[in-house]
Order: structure tokens, then sequence, then C-alpha cells
């Protein structure tokens, strides 16, 4: 059994004002899907954007929202999300702090 | 794109003291796995226990331990466990407040 702090995991930088830590995925043995945790600084903004792959996502800690095809979907703890393949969505952190959230995914061909 | 509070989602019994919640899955139109909150009531305890499908776990809140082959492994929030297949593990609640924490599964074959 791995078991690991998340805080311990090395962040990758996404882009301005967003990381990623890969939390658990293929290094660690897992078969078939990874477990990510993203921030974004207040302000961050990941752009809209889509992938073949589905998304399930709890927010941690923060305020934000997502943009989908409905319009605008709020972030905060406790919430969860789940975007389909092929479906566009982009992120804003729109509190103060940092906006924090798990998000799994497949794993994709190499 | 669903989203949803996980206090929302409706409470199912596991056993005495452990309640899961179902967030995202099947019926949500999830291709490959499942997102669920399970919580442990104080002292809450299940059993050592094997099954064919990973684990990748998210502690949220609260204290407890995961007994596994090596021993026990600390549970508290921020802490991610992946759990590989056919590997032993049963979980006990050791804190004073409710044990919270995301697992996450491939679908399984129905």
């Amino acid at each position: 059994m791995l078991n690991r702090d998340y805080r311990e995991v090395p962040v990758e930088p996404v882009s301005e004002g967003i990381t990623i830590r890969w939390v658990v995925g293929r290094p660690e043995g897992a078969p078939n899907f990874a477990m990510r945790v993203i921030e974004f600084a207040p302000g961050a903004v990941f752009a809209r954007h889509e992938h073949p792959y589905e998304h399930e996502i709890f927010v941690l800690e923060g305020e934000g929202v997502v943009e989908g095809p409905e319009g605008e979907v709020p972030m905060r703890p406790g919430i969860a999300l789940y975007v389909p393949p092929d479906e566009p969505h982009g992120y804003r952190n729109t509190g103060e702090g940092v906006l924090r959230f798990i998000c799994v995914i497949p794993h994709l061909e190499e």
C-alpha cells in the first residue's frame, strides 16, 4: 500500500498560477486511473478546452467556477463535478485564496 | 457537466457506523471509475478484506488507520493511499470525530 501526503508530492507547473501534483498514477502501479491535486492561485484561469477523456473532480478548498456548455458552475469545498469526455470546460479561481481540487482521469494512451 | 455537493447525495449504510455516498459513477454516465465519499463514525471498524480491484483514496477529515500487509498506515487529511488489487486492507477510525475519505474504484463487472 502506498501512502503519501499530497503536500510531499513534487509540484509541476501547468501554466501561470496553476500547478499539478500527480498523487497516484502509473508510476505507483495504478492500473486504470490517476488522482491529481490541482491548485489555482487567486485569479488564475485555465481557458476553455476539451479532450476525449472524462474528469471526476472534488473541490477541497477555495472558490471558483467551471465554465461549461450550460454556463458557469460553482466550485467550492464539497462540490463534486463530472466533466464528460469531449465536453468543453475551463476553470477560474474567483476567490481570495488558493483553489484546490482533486481531479481523477483515466490513464491515457502512451 | 454534473455538479453536486457530496452532502446532497443520499447516504447508504455499509455496516455499523460506516456509510457511503456514490458521488459520481455509472448512473451519471461516468465510463470508467466511480468516486465515493465514505464516512466512519468514531470507533467504527471495517475488518481486513480484499478484492480484485484497486482503491485510490484521499483523506478529507478525521484520523484513522489502514491495516495492510506492512502494518498500520495513518489516515489524516491530505494523505493519499493506493491499495493495489488483491491486497488485504482494513480501516479503523481512531479519532474523536468522523473519518471521511474519498475512495475511487474502477467500474466493476455487472
